[in-house]
């Protein structure tokens, strides 16, 4: 059987998950077949260029043409793009794999996740948070579920980036309350809030995050316009945030993104204290992981190469570093087994909507000042 | 003229100011001449061999026979001797050196300083933040006082040990409220907030905090008696604090101070960033400095050991590391010598309580569950 | 036109060509259109499922039915294998890509050489040096082209492996001095001559190498043969070798490659100071470059995943850093393209002999105990 | 009894010792009391001052008048001056503690290592290796004695200045074969030599080195004669040296030194790679040591500033970091404790010999271009 897929969104996304699929016969040869069958977009011309370079069969302007006639859609669109398409193809009973964060607000959240539940568990609804899918974040997870660290007591997750830190650079939908739904918040924040459910979220390491005192930041009030000079729009989103976190276990966190850290261009950075031992991962060195055990006495740096090290054996020998776009390759591989297999996928849109859910409440907290309990 | 100095507390901090007084001849020949006349505590055996030891030529059980018979008064005993002593002192036209934190509440810190105003100027209170002495300090706020940030965005103070991850470490006056004051907050957390103001305080950088959101965590409710099998003592402050900080100039930051994170013995990491680059030092690599400044496509790993960096000149040539103890020495050189010239010395009492009121903030805050206003 | 390529050898080698070929219509739309037509090699069966997961169209198990047949013809044999289907292509007028180093010997590198020279400037034959494709070493190259180095005074290219540290690691024909010609010396040193040469080589930075001093050891004699409980094989080549260098200019190097170094995967290392700066590389970490520029006090630790960084307009955003793989996309973009334009492609078999000599070189002065001229 | 010490030399080592002597009463209690009596130099009026400042008695113009005056002598003038006072001291039966390299030239080193056995071992000789006395270097020792890294079989060794980088950096007495004996070969390359026979000479690790090949480099012929505008002289020694070793267990080495690599200022690396581990050391930052054990998949990086570290008992608590200066304070101790005591101190005179038979054989090596072997 192939899997006929249609993908709403051409550009950066489009490309990584188009790459990711092309790749899987090579690596992942036990993959499920996939045809890219149809590619969604507005502007028919650029849409025509992406999809044969893509490798897509066929162009569409309007997904709703496209969403119960595959056997799989992606929702790679911009954020206030996410929720009408996944909603109606689900509907349709077609498995959607929906790039993060799942919607611009909570209640858009809420309305995907209830259609998904109603869907029923095999209709996968995929939430793309590729980070999960690194070599050694997954090896930390299997650390962490071992004990290896013991009770978790402190966490961190910072996600640093600087294409915003020169006022003049130019506005995008990225700075757009409406389309974006929020800044770094959203665009980084759901990522390492993803990452750390994904990592300490289970029960007997700290479970879920509990409440938390959230902050927003807007250093540059407007922007200007590309190729319309003189011409400027409002900047209506956050450029970096913050957060203080506490955890069903009494463990304590902390959370920040940034879009204006001049030297950083995407350094997502996690780290973990428990009662035995922390560990280190930064994306930009993301074939790192560094750990330190119970009765170590300073952080081991592991190059997460070596074959039994997760995903590795499909690769290369130890020591041949992977990239950023391997991450994809990995998510699809799980996604797609999925659909094939019509069971269950994770993260999922119940993960994107508890990632949502603690991006609200950063939002309310900041508004009021104070605290704020996650339901 | 020869400064005689009296001492009270004969540890740690003891042997710190001991030594730094003991180097100034050969290193610092332009500073006062000092004579370690006599150190003050209780257990006369223990202070006995250490005023041997540490070259005073005797010892007092009684710090108020003491404090108006010398030239100036090191306070370095336990957070709640800080007040009665340095108030005696002061109030006799003693210049005060006193170990941070200033005080174990505002309360009394308001009290020092207001006591410290009064004597005025040439009673010099100097509060013993050293490491606004590191070399590598000193020059990066060279490099902010001359712009090379531009204006400061974020900042981040993070101060991390280990001593008490294992729950059986034993109880120490640290771990109580009444003698400490805080825990990590205090201890920690006086000097992270004393070098974010030395360094960002400026108007033209980021100016004061304004407000923040504080929170405060005990992991580890009670611990042992140390030399008292089965005996425990309740810990009654804090083993990480966290908080969230606003500036005068809109800048944002986070703070973080914490004794349970395994791996970590006393790495105390500043990050900033401002409008055209950014910085990065960590205490347990002291001598170095990370800076990435307008134009720049990363940091710079800067070896600040050279001729005309601060301090420098009165060691070793370039590339021969200094280490933490001589932050000692610098501060006591600066000190002896605004002392000698009836002169201000900075960081004085007025520094150790605008510490103290961001301590102070971050308790309310932690309390109230909201967002406070620094006064 | 669409190139028919055959390709020689089906393992990790045959995997990362024909992934790159797979890859260049996605990322390099301006690459000439490929068609992976023939898979050679001996083992019918595991021909045939590798000809299917890697993409070729058909099996061979006889190159002389390929050489001639083919637009192109890749060879990825053993080292013992590059001479005769290479030179057979060659004199056939096909183009070849042939993997590193060119030969087991200096004889065989020679002849494989006069042979791309009869052939001609419009026959492309192509020595496999992938790292010369890394963006940052062309980055790299950028710098020392524009004089930001200044003259060359000291190299250091070290490729550090851990796989045989075990002594019960099994024998392969990498341990055969008939199949492989050379151990660490040849499969590693090749790399790290060829780097230098490509990087400081030119007349005005280096030159090339004038004279060395080699050195070769083996530390484990036999090894065990796998599948075959109580054979054992001798090992008939070197664990590691080292070098001392001298250049054209009077600049200096060292050279150092090993197979048993305990901690290090896959640790390429170039280190390079001129009389105006220095720049570091390490394989391990390859998105990264350490630049030291006049008037620099330290490395500035630069990503070179920007989009003016070479070859990076092609894959990802700033700071989406690529991986090992992405080498063997660059490098069959370019010979593929010169190939299809009919021109010269670098590194070519001169280069692969140019490496050779040095290694030849090496040998001799290993087996002499002196240093030796290289011709 | 108190140990009356005359010291040669009073410029940057002069320092460096007088520093370590006045720090011994309040850090090594159990050290012998020690009295700077006498300093020596031939400049009048600079060597009054420096007595001062340096905290000696009295001071000296000819070291004939001192040698047997003293308990102890110190001889820490240019490596000229090493043979004549040390020998006569030695002969009078004063201990006598000398700055390394124990001689310009291997005849000197012999005539010297000669005297010193013919004082017998109740008159120690101490040749000055400081960085044997790093408590990271030490830690490595225990862990190379209790066979954590198994059978030794590669070491490197680097010690990378960069103060000659400017061809106009001015001349001075280390630019000088009559007076420096050579250059970094002697005063890096000593250093070096030093501390690898330190940690691997033992039998069962590595075993002395047998054999080598040196080469040596000058890149810049003449300087400028500070204070004498338009003047120059030649430099007579080498700028960077390099060599390549073979040890009696067969392990093999490579060593380098140089002054004119732009970005390092002390950067003294040791590197070693055994059957079972490997481990690393940087002088630059001196208290941390990188150790892979058996069964570890990356290095980790341990802060040698624990209680039970070598010496760390004697300074502060963990955490807080020591500086070049102390390795001065550590060999102090051991010199002095092993004068009071009558007995042998090591690295002594055959220490020092052993060092320069080597760095003899280097400078053999280059000047035939061959491999010569160690006596």
């Amino acid at each position: 059987m192939t899997l006929e897929v249609g993908v709403l969104g051409y550009r950066f996304m489009g490309k990584a998950h188009a790459n990711a699929m092309a790749r899987l016969p090579m690596f992942f040869p036990d993959a499920p077949e996939v045809e890219r069958r149809v590619l969604v977009g507005r502007d028919e011309s650029a849409l025509s260029d992406a999809a044969e370079r893509l490798g897509f069969d066929s162009t569409a302007t309007d997904w709703r043409d496209v969403v119960d006639d595959v056997d799989v859609f992606y929702n790679l669109g911009p954020n206030h793009v996410h929720r009408e398409p996944s909603v109606a193809a689900l509907e349709a009973g077609t498995p959607v794999f929906c790039e993060k964060p799942l919607a611009p607000t909570l209640e858009e959240a809420d309305v995907m996740a209830e259609t998904a539940r109603e869907a029923g568990d095999d209709v996968p609804a995929g939430c793309a948070f590729n980070y999960r899918f690194v070599p050694a974040i997954r090896y930390a997870k299997r650390l962490l579920e071992a004990g290896e660290l013991g009770e978790i007591r402190q966490v961190r997750g910072r996600y640093l980036q600087d294409w915003l830190v020169d006022s003049d650079a130019p506005w995008s939908w990225r700075n757009d309350e409406e389309m974006a739904g929020s800044g770094a918040l959203g665009d980084l924040g759901s990522h390492t809030v993803d990452l750390l459910r994904f990592l300490v979220g289970d029960d007997d390491l700290a479970g879920d995050i509990e409440r938390l005192s959230g902050h927003l930041k807007t250093f540059v009030d407007e922007r200007p316009v590309a190729d319309d000079a003189g011409e400027t729009r409002p900047v209506t989103v956050d450029d970096a945030y913050s957060a203080q976190l506490e955890f069903e276990n009494g463990a304590v966190g902390s959370l920040e993104g940034t879009r204006v850290a001049a030297g950083h261009k995407n350094d997502h950075t996690i780290e973990i204290h428990g009662s035995k031992g922390s560990l280190r991962f930064s994306l930009e060195r993301l074939n790192e992981l560094e750990v330190l055990r119970e009765g170590d006495r300073g952080y081991e740096t592991i190059l997460v190469t070596d074959e039994d090290d997760p995903y590795v054996d499909h690769w290369w020998p130890p020591g041949h570093v992977l990239g950023w776009e391997h991450t994809f390759v990995h998510e699809n591989y799980e996604f797609l087994s999925a659909v094939a297999d019509d069971r269950e996928f994770e993260p999922n849109f119940e993960d994107g909507l508890a990632a949502q859910q603690v991006l609200d409440a950063i939002e309310r907290s900041d508004e009021r000042g104070e605290w704020v309990a996650l339901e």
